[in-house]
């Protein structure tokens, strides 16, 4: 059996999305790598699982030489799937993207990446979800792809805590450098726009912007980003509200 | 308009489920009601968004007497369109539920009922998701409803921090009392079961036990519920692992 860690590459993009593709080419230099993902979209399908239908994986084209399959799952069922039996090894890590546009501040929530990311974490082992701050599909992920191989090396020489995982955010061009950061207090506003289709029934498309709460908190991974740096939060799987627990406690329950 | 606080009711099992009902029947002794979900299940859809086809909700036959659309979205997106112009208020209080199964720990992160409520939570007013510890279909919701009713009552009178939710987990039969707790470290442990269709080709169906890794722990959602109280947790939708911000900050980047 090979020396070289084991390396899971996944995304929400899907299988032909240009930021996999650019991802496996950075991760062949540090092992040997399986490639699971789906043939559609998955943005912001966030932790999602899919329990009420079966899953299937099916071995694809290969990607850069490396075995690849497609899953009919979210990005978590493809973690899930890699853990369990669908390929040899179990992964030694795992890593998501290099996704189409950002996933900062509360992004985490509802990104596919991040839902990968977080389900590796949560597999014990160190895993990391990669976004370039650019939605196009033609992107230029040249720059970008020196970070992932940075902080890819700190966490081989360094480890990650169990149930951590990372979220790196790299800017559009050259990067400054990086920042550890944390996940900046903002939110969606959506703004849907209200359509009527032929048949006269209305239907409903998500649009909106996002609000900083906070533009000038210098330890944010949307101030890094605006500041042209990649930002690296680690994301806890634990959404306890500890300070609110001792609030509760003084309720009259 | 009517002085009586506007409540958003929304679950992910579906229209048709009874914890539903029943929770449009507590929520008729506080307030004006309006239900939004889905026509089929929406179980593990975490927080997952619609973000590349269109939303519809429809009105269809009321529950309980209140205005009922069914949405084909997921939970975080009847949230949405809930306060985003939908039908003429915006919720004052979003509530989840009664979930048919438990959501503690980790759950937490793959739960559609928890999706709905931290969304609530991410548009600035108190939101709950309840789950009851009964997966069946025909579950007593009977003495749970007096525990939503409580905990309510308490969120009325006190409020809730923003962008904080609480995950409430009932048990099954008569609760001994409400304990305010944090989220349990544990995991599903996955056991895929592998099948081979008429065609000849493999599939997948997700299974697979839960594993506590902290049973001794009195402070955690499942003892409490082992323990026959109604736990209830403080969900932040802030993900950053403060612990980890300064570990990685010795890193050499």
């Amino acid at each position: 059996m090979s020396e070289r860690p084991f390396i899971l590459v996944t995304n929400d993009d899907g299988i032909h999305a240009t930021g996999l593709r650019e991802l496996v080419e950075v991760m062949q230099f540090f092992g040997d790598i399986v490639v699971i993902s789906s043939e559609v979209s998955m943005s912001g399908k966030a932790c999602g699982i899919t329990v009420d239908e079966p899953l299937r994986a099916t071995p694809v084209e290969k990607i850069h030489g490396v075995p690849t399959f497609k899953c009919n799952g979210t990005p978590v069922d493809s973690v899930k799937l890699s853990f369990n039996g669908l390929h040899e090894r179990t992964p030694d890590y795992v890593v998501s993207g290099i996704n189409h546009g950002a996933n900062t501040s509360i992004s985490v929530i509802y990104s596919g990446t991040m839902g990968a990311a977080i389900e590796g974490g949560l597999h014990g082992v160190p895993s990391i979800g990669f976004s370039l701050d650019d939605y196009s599909r033609d992107a230029d992920f040249s720059k970008a792809k020196l970070i992932v191989a940075k902080v890819f090396q700190s966490v081989v020489e360094n480890g990650l805590p169990p149930f951590t995982c990372l979220n790196v955010n790299i800017p559009k061009g050259k990067p400054s450098g990086i920042k550890i950061c944390r996940q900046a207090n903002g939110k969606w506003v959506e703004e849907f726009e209200k359509r009527v289709d032929p048949h006269g029934r209305e239907y409903h498309w998500l649009s909106g912007y996002f609000r900083n709460f906070e533009e000038e908190a210098e330890d944010t991974d949307l101030f890094a980003l605006k500041n042209n740096f990649a930002s690296v939060v680690p994301v806890s799987v634990d959404m306890t509200c500890y300070k609110t627990v001792e609030e509760l406690k003084t309720w009259n329950f």
